[in-house]
This record gives structure tokens, sequence and C-alpha cells, in this order.
């Protein structure tokens, strides 16, 4: 690759993906991060500056409703994403901030208000991403028997983003006159209720605030299973994604693209966004021997339970140092996330490692892709995906923070930069801006079409 | 009364209860408000930091999860109040932050987690000021047939609170531990689940989130019914509160003490704070003018819909200006709000006032007393009512804003400071420390007692 100008036009699209301490799941061990300020505000919207003087689309924060196995071992508890994302707002100007939320375990109406204020306290740099939680131990928390089946679980999450966006759309654009001499407040002409009756949700609205920004926030999806794809392509403006090789990234990205243009979809409003955690070293020994650090900080206990509930088998009681026992690999089942399961499965098959390389492969990322290398090498990394049909951009997961994210902004981002891939400075505002996504028109803007 | 210092023990507790644009119903029309940035979260920071540099309790948001009724001719669209103050968090350091929330439409899960988080931002400067929802059109928006009963509302409330303290109470202090060393990141003896079983709640736990720095926010309420009192005499720590007259605000503090001593609590932790609307003017006429123009901007599509939602009948079709037909008042029903009925009922037995009249008088702050005079004569009201038995504090509810509030911080609360009834200085951090509250220790910290 050289460092050559390509094509000005399509860039990358950046965001940071925040875990508490990092992603690697012993990064709270790890001898530089910052285990002090977990619960620091500062030490987040520090974070955020710093990937908004990178000029990153935005920043993500997962979510569930549940304590996360483990805690035992791993800094796993949870930042509320749209508390957390609201207070980053107040001390940020141009990044893009995506929250995390199920629809599993929401109400519309409350949802629905959540994220229009995020839109409205940052001005326009809001995005949901839209789970249906995967934790089966949600569910006891919620009054349920049990965690809903996997279709049952998407059948919800449908019917939930029309409701949520019909809310959304209920106060029009210039609803609010604010005519001091009249007397009129709001135009209640465009302010409508949107009488939704439906199989999970009866909501008349209207919605309590007008209209936001952005229309609504930015829609993100990360489901991979058949279900899940077609969720994202029907409504998804970002995909979030996780592989581990070129090719099964391409066959996903062109399989989403497909499905979106056969719905209507201009395709390039589906962005595409794998999850990339870098491991960076001035030379690809040393970057691999902080790979390998990280690594020795794993434990078992930990390691194993999520490899388990990764692949939906217990694979505790086994020779951790023997090869992988292919025999007990399941089918692919409802109780574990299908991308995850199929990149776990990818890996035994490829590489024929042992249980305890198979959890080392896992730890720096869940099974999103670990690239170990210089800051050349990473950035060929991406831009081989970016440019072969694999990515529009990435999800960064720094190992450990803030100093995996500080290599990744100073080192890679500049390469990108100089190679054309990547902004220098940001031209919108809006996440939607940054994006190149369009601004929804209210849905009751249009007069209504009557059908010969 | 004079300015010589009185006992320097006792001082009142002041929080600023915004509304966007101010509380009379016809603030956004008077030519000082801020008509631009009722949407703008700066705008509300530099609220919260004038509230802090008056070194004010805390700032406190309505809320209701529906949109109000006569949005044509008032602002009264609703800010959520967990993410706007989650913002204002980030952007302030000593003033407390209160938010209401509805027990009747959230589950306590999620509430936990909002709540948990402002919380954390904002190291130890939430409350949560605890309604079970008095408008019946938010059930159509959660797919209930009905808003639940009064009654049933409370019982509801009750066992929510129950859960959520249970919740806040899962994680111990020191349950982080976070040794590099040993690898173990939290000592899961001290996270409890809850498993609770009851009527309306089946929540297993644990949150997923470590304790709080307050242990859990500070409980507010502001119900004047039976049902009210009592949950407020049981677990409120501070209470808000409407009141006209010096007798009955000393009537409800007395039986607010009086009930949460019989429960076996410390009265002194159970803060009276009625609200007060001031019109300021250099002379008694000056205020008296300005509290005129106000009302000269109320109109009546607007006001005769408070007033008959307040008294639980439709007044519209009378003589505005032929005194109030007495005939029509309901008996005490429970679709109005208890308080703010009696409130209204004492004022037309009080004042035989015409239907112009006593929209006029409820405009200011919807049934709050609106006290009107100068600086030292609303000094003197809050004084008398702070030394009678009649109040802990105020919720002071400007009648627009900025202005509204700029007038009480800078020319009453010198006054008060003066005379020694309010802080120079804060001495604590979090809002428990500024309403002298003890820090709760969680439930789960103490052995379990066995029964003879």
């Amino acid at each position: 690759m050289s460092d050559q100008q390509t094509s000005a036009r399509r860039q990358l699209n950046l965001n940071l993906f925040i875990y508490p301490g990092g992603h690697h799941e012993a990064a709270w061990r790890y001898k530089d991060s910052d285990l002090e300020h977990l619960l620091d505000i500062g030490y987040y919207i520090d974070l955020a500056r710093q990937a908004e003087a990178a000029k990153f689309d935005g920043i993500f924060f997962a979510d569930g409703p549940a304590l996360a196995d483990n805690i035992r071992y791993a800094s796993r508890f949870r930042l509320e994403p749209l508390t957390w994302l609201s207070a980053i707002a107040a001390a940020t100007q141009r990044i893009g901030l995506i929250a995390t939320a199920s629809t599993t375990y929401y109400e519309p109406y409350n949802l629905a208000r959540l994220f229009a204020s995020l839109d409205h306290i940052s001005k326009g740099r809001a995005g949901w991403n839209i789970v249906t939680t995967g934790a089966e131990q949600a569910a006891a928390n919620f009054g349920l028997a049990s965690h809903p089946a996997h279709s049952e679980r998407y059948s919800r999450a449908r019917e939930f983003v029309e409701v949520i966006g019909k809310l959304w759309d209920s106060w029009e654009d210039g609803a609010i006159v604010a005519d001091r001499a009249s007397g009129v407040f709001a135009d209640t002409d465009k302010i409508h209720t949107i009488d939704h009756i439906g199989r999970y949700f009866n909501v008349r609205g209207p919605f309590n605030s007008p209209r936001t920004p952005q229309g609504r926030p930015v829609y993100v999806q990360a489901g991979s299973s058949a279900d899940g794809r077609a969720f994202a392509a029907q409504y998804a403006e970002a995909i979030f994604t996780a592989h581990q090789t070129l090719s099964n990234a391409q066959e996903f990205y062109k399989d989403i693209k497909t499905q979106a243009r056969s719905l209507g979809r201009n395709p390039d409003h589906v962005k595409v966004l794998p999850g990339i955690s870098p491991f960076i070293g001035a030379t690809e020994a040393q970057a691999r021997a902080l790979y390998d650090e990280f690594n020795e900080l794993t434990q078992p206990a930990y390691s194993l339970g999520l490899l388990s509930r990764l692949l939906g088998v217990d694979v505790s009681g086994y020779d951790i140092d023997a090869p992988f026992p292919r025999e007990i690999i399941p089918a692919e089942g409802e109780r574990t996330v299908a991308s995850r399961f199929k990149v776990v499965v990818d890996i035994i098959e490829r590489e024929n490692p042992t249980i305890r390389q198979l959890t080392h492969r896992l730890a720096g990322a869940r099974g999103h892709w670990v690239a170990v290398g210089t800051p050349e090498q990473i950035a060929d990394n991406i831009q081989t995906w970016f440019e072969n049909g694999a990515a529009d951009g990435f999800n960064v997961m720094p190992p450990w923070l803030t100093g995996g994210f500080d290599i990744f902004a100073q080192e890679v981002v500049p390469i990108l930069r100089r190679r054309g891939l990547f902004r220098e400075e940001y031209t919108g505002t809006t996440l939607r801006e940054h994006y190149g996504l369009p601004r929804p028109e209210s849905r009751f803007s249009f007069p209504v079409r009557e059908t010969a």
C-alpha cells in the first residue's frame, strides 16, 4: 500500500467503542490501564474529547440490563449509556453519541424520551444501537419467567421501532410557533396522536416534546443472524459487526447491501462497521509482545465462561492445553449470539487451537477482529477491508483505555489521513452528517396518499 | 423582622424548580423571558450554575410521560429529567439534581439504572422525586386501558420503592476490589441477588453497577392525599408541597413530622419544602404591577383548562367575570391531585373570586404560593414560614426564566443570608450533605438477625 491519495470521495467512518477499562477481558489488570476512574465521568469526557480531537464519527457504549457473569474477574459492570452520553454531550461539540438500548426490556414511550433528549442535548449527535438483549439473566430482572425466544424478540423489536419512529415523528418540524403576540405557542395541527395498536404495544401519543435536531437518532444495529440481518437491512443506518477474516466480512457486507437495495434503500445509507481491536507496536514483534502480555493476564475462570457462553456449551472440565474437542460444538442454537457463535466455530475449524489458545483469541474483543501489528500494518488492514467490499469504516475497540486509544489516534489515524481515507476536519455537526445520512422527514408531514 | 443573626444552627434549604420558560402559565409571552433557548442545554446549564453560585441545595425538574393539554397556549412540553440533569451534572460541581420519575410507568430495574448513573455522574448529587403520575392520558401511552386508581398507584409505588432500594443496596460499599495481582475485580460476597417476589414486581438482581456515592438518591415526594402523606412520612427525605396560607402549611408540616416520628424516623430527616413563586419589585406597587402584567398575558382557553383539571370539573361555559359557581365543586375525587384540589377550594371559600380572578390566582404556579412584594417582604414571608413550623425551606418557582430567578438570587438570598437563614458557602459535596441527611448503609451490609 502507498501513502498516495486515493479517490477522496469515499472516506472511513470511525467510532470509538468504549468499555470501562478497555475491551480486553484482562484490561483492568494491565499496568497502564486506568483503574481509578472507571466510574468517573471526567475520564469518559476526556476519552470523548480525544475521539473528537481525532475527528472520529462517534463514541459508542454497549449495554445490557443485567449483571454480567464473572464480574469477579473483570470490570464488567454497566454504565447506563443514555445518562452517561448525555453528560458527555454537554462537554463535547461534534462527536456522535451512540447508546445501546433494548427493545425487549424498555417501553417505547420511555425510550423515545431518553433518546430524544440525547438528540436535543447534543444538538443532533444521538445514535441508537437497537438490541433485543442476548443475556438471558435479564428476564428475571423484569418479572419474566424466561427470556423471550430470538424470533419473538425480533418480532417485538420490529414493532418497537415502528412505534418509536411514529412517536418521534409525531411533532412535525415547525410545530413550535411561539408567537408572543397571538398567544399561540404550538401549532397543534403539526402535533399528532399516533394511535398505534399492535401485537406488543398500544400507544396513543403524541410525544411530549418537540421533534429532535436529527428528526430521530441514527439507527444502529448489530444482529448477524438471519433475523438480525433482515432487521438491519430494513432499519439500520449503521451496522456494528464482528468478523475475523476479510472473506467473512465481505460476505456479510455484500449480503447486507444487497438486502437493503432489494428493500428499496440506498445501500450507501447503510454503513457497515466491523469491530477492530488493535494491538499496536513500533515493530510487529513489539505488537505481538503486547498482545501476549495481555493474554498472560487472562484468567481461565473468566475466559472459559465467556467461551462457554459464546458457544452455548460448557467447556470447563476439558484439558485447557489440548486441542478444542470439536465433538462438543452444538448445532447453532438461539441461546447464543449468532455472529459470535460463527466466529468461534470458524476459528476452531481454521486454526485447530487448544482451548487456551481459543480463549486468547477471544479475550481481546469477544470475537471481534484483533489486529496485531505496526501502525502501517493496522492501517493497511483497514484500507484493505475498506477498499475490498468488507467495511465502510470501523468500530475501534481499544484493548485498554486510555492508552490503547491514544496510540491508535496518534499513530494510525494520521496514516489513514495521509492516504485520503479519513477526514481532516468535521464537515457537519450531526451524526447523520458525519455518516452522510439524510435527515428523515416526519411521516406526518406528507399528505395521506389515497390508494386507487 | 430584623437583620439580626438568628440561631445559626437551622438553615433554609432552597431548590430552584425549573419549568421551560418559567412557572407562570404565560411566562413564554413575557417580554423578558428566554423563548429562544427552551431546548438548549446551555440555557439550563447557565441556570444551574446561577443556582450553584447562589449556593442553592438543588435544582428540580417535574415530569410526566404524556403531552400536557393545551400545549397550543403554553410551553408545556417536557424535558426528560434524567438525561437533562445528567448533562447538567457534567457542567456543575455542587448543586443537587432532583429528577421526577413515575413509579406507575417505569420498570424498577431501568429506573434504578438511570438514577444510579445520575448519582455516579454527579458524584452524589441525585434526588428522585417519586410520583405516581396524575395525568390520566399517560395510560394510553403505555398500553393501559385506563390510568390506575389512586390507591392502586400508591400500592405499586410502595413496592417499587422497596424493589429499587434493594437493587441500589445489592452492591455493598467496597464490592470493587480491583486487585491487579490476584485478579479479583469484585468481591462477589458483597454483590447480592435481591430475589424480590411481590404483587407488582418480580426482580432477581443483582444490580449491574456499583453502589452510588450517596448509597441511593435522596427520596423526594410531593403527595398530599392521605395516601400521599403516609407514603411521604415513611419514605421521603424531602417533601415538595403546595400551600397558600401559613396555617395550611403548618397543619401539613406538623402532620408529616408527627407521622414520620411515629414511624420511628428522625423528623429532621424529612425536609418539608413548600413551593413559592415570587413576584419581586423595588416597591410593593411595582411587584403588584409585575404580577398584573403576567396575568394580563394569560389566555382563558388555557387557564380554564387548568382550573377544570385541578378541580375535576369542567368550568368552561360559565361567566368568567361572575363569582365562581360553588355548586359545581365536586366532592374530592381521585381524578384530581389532592393538594391542588384543596388549594383551589380554599381560595374559593376564602376569597369568593370570579372565575377569572381564580384563574389568575392559579396562573403563577398551578396552586403553589405566589408571593408578591419587595425583597424584604419576600424574605419576611420565608422567615415567618420557616420559623413558625410551616417549612424547612422552599422550592423556588420563578415566574419566568432566567430573570425571575436572577432577581431572587440577587435581591432575596442576600437578605436571608444576613439574617443567618441561609448558607454562605456549601459545607458538603452531596445533596444528602446539603440537606443534612445521613448516607444509608446497604441493607445487605448487616448480618441477618435471627428471630428468637
